[in-house]
């Protein structure tokens, strides 16, 4: 494939940018990539692993003379990130993010960029429960979604070179308003996490089902749900914190369904049980459908599996 | 291995009796095999697979002289089945269940029982998300828990010979007291199915984040739950309604830890939230050490998967 940026600034060295480091370099999207990230030991692991041909201890100094400008970093601290290499990228450059929640990103990473740039933010629905540059490889994007949430007014070519780059490391491209990406993701990813959070705490607080048990039978549901809550803690309370509007109205609608199942337990109403279990057994057929999972039954013992949802 | 029980009946022929009569005919643990299922589809299906050397139309009939009897039911309806089996039992037989609550099953079944046949309740933690004759495979319970909940005075001979079996499939085995029993279920499995399949629901109805959209964007977290969800909607009626006290005690401390998640997001309190993620990756860690998952990250794409917690 065609080298689709000169260089390429990788800000924050997680799972996510040193995924994208692995898939561009195999895959020849890029020329060079340099990365900044706050800890010496990342900054260090990125050159041992060639995931950057030179790293910087700021931000600003790793942006200098980049084509494309990838903030990846949590949510929480994009807007201290683009203050700080405002003044020193490139003009022409095209500014884009990584992060699960899009309108306070916008919100907060706008207003420090010059106008000589293009700001395209983005969020690859990608992911698994590590963290760290250790954690990347070159496949996480591959038939995954890259969700570009473009301000109205960006050239359109920014967006496109951006769809191509994110195309080449395997991912599917759609454009979407970021209001409309917060609610989606909202349903489809961060009340999710945050239930399963909560119910790996139920889990921790009880004493009279000691640790030792809720780990030793956890095969049957619970498991699935402490693989998600394993996530980067330091994310996750980003994504609630800037995307609280809608998390908290999925929440309450997620409450008064639940308190209505457990009125239909407490009253012994087998009826509604059954058909709303009976529904919800259908959506999961749709999405196998929809080719975001497969059929196969999932028994316990691969070494991989079929779910990464664990980011954003 | 030794034949262990000269003649098994089936009665329900579904996901795990599939699985059990695969597993023991493969590693020889038992002479014959007879199966009851309700619907003539089933018993067709499991005399065509080859896991019943004979299939009938009663369970009375297909327990007629069998060593051992496993009860593979639906939890609300073992009471039904051993008042029909109860007077055509062999003296000395022994019967088992796999239902996934136990206190209810042992008051609903024991009564029906002659004092010449020995009970011994058990609960394989093992499934996936298909159901039925033809969802079953040899393999399900290797290295997974099969616990059992002999009431006290029970034959320790009988135990010891069903203990076997389950051994002789690949399992661990571990006696419990039957409402300690419900209650680690209840932390485990039984809460977090009906936290799947509520938020499924929510999804669902979600007008403004159309299906499509869901179904599409699933990969993140939610995907997960629409598994869960996607569970046999008689299997989980049951369960909630005959463990109602424990699965209401655990919904009763989810909703509250809940709701002091749900105040921090409202009241912007990041350093409660990252509290909370932090502790809640270290389970995670204790589960990969335990054995029951591994440490592979789980990017998506696999035909099988960590998981099964599908089941009870």
């Amino acid at each position: 494939m065609a080298v689709i940026y000169e260089k390429v600034a990788l800000i924050g060295l997680g799972l996510i940018a040193s995924s994208m480091a692995h898939a561009m370099r195999q895959r020849g999207l890029v020329g060079s990539i340099t990365g900044h990230a706050k800890s010496a030991e990342s900054r260090a692991a990125a050159m041992e692993l060639g995931l950057c041909d030179a790293v910087f201890e700021t931000a600003a100094e790793a942006v200098e003379g980049a084509d494309l400008v990838v903030l990846a970093v949590p949510v929480g601290v994009m807007g201290h990130i683009a203050a700080e290499i405002g003044p020193h990228l490139k003009a022409g450059a095209t500014v884009t993010d990584v992060g699960s929640v899009k309108q306070a990103v916008i919100d907060a990473v706008a207003p420090h960029l010059p106008d000589s740039v293009h700001f395209v933010p983005g969020h690859p629905i990608a992911g698994t429960e590590h963290s760290g540059p250790r954690s990347g490889f070159a496949t996480l994007f591959e038939n995954r979604w890259w969700l570009l949430t473009p301000p109205d007014g960006t050239d359109p070519d920014a967006v496109a070179r951006l769809r191509a780059l994110c195309e080449g490391m395997g991912a599917n491209v759609d454009e979407m308003e970021p209001a409309h990406h917060d609610l989606v993701l909202a349903v489809t990813s961060h009340t999710p996490h945050l239930i399963a959070y909560t119910m790996v705490g139920v889990a921790d607080d009880l004493g009279r089902v000691t640790d030792s048990e809720v780990i030793k039978y956890s095969a049957a549901g619970f498991r699935d749900f402490t693989r998600i809550a394993a996530s980067d803690p330091t994310m996750w309370r980003d994504v609630f914190l800037t995307n609280k509007d809608a998390t908290l109205e999925i929440l309450g609608r997620f409450t008064e369904e639940l308190f209505a199942l457990q009125r239909a337990i407490r009253t012994g109403d087998g009826a509604h049980l059954h058909d709303y279990f009976t529904r919800t057994r259908a959506i999961r057929r749709s999405i196998v459908q929809a080719g975001q999972d497969t059929d196969a039954p999932d028994f316990g013992r691969g070494g991989t599996s079929k779910s990464d949802g664990t980011r954003g």
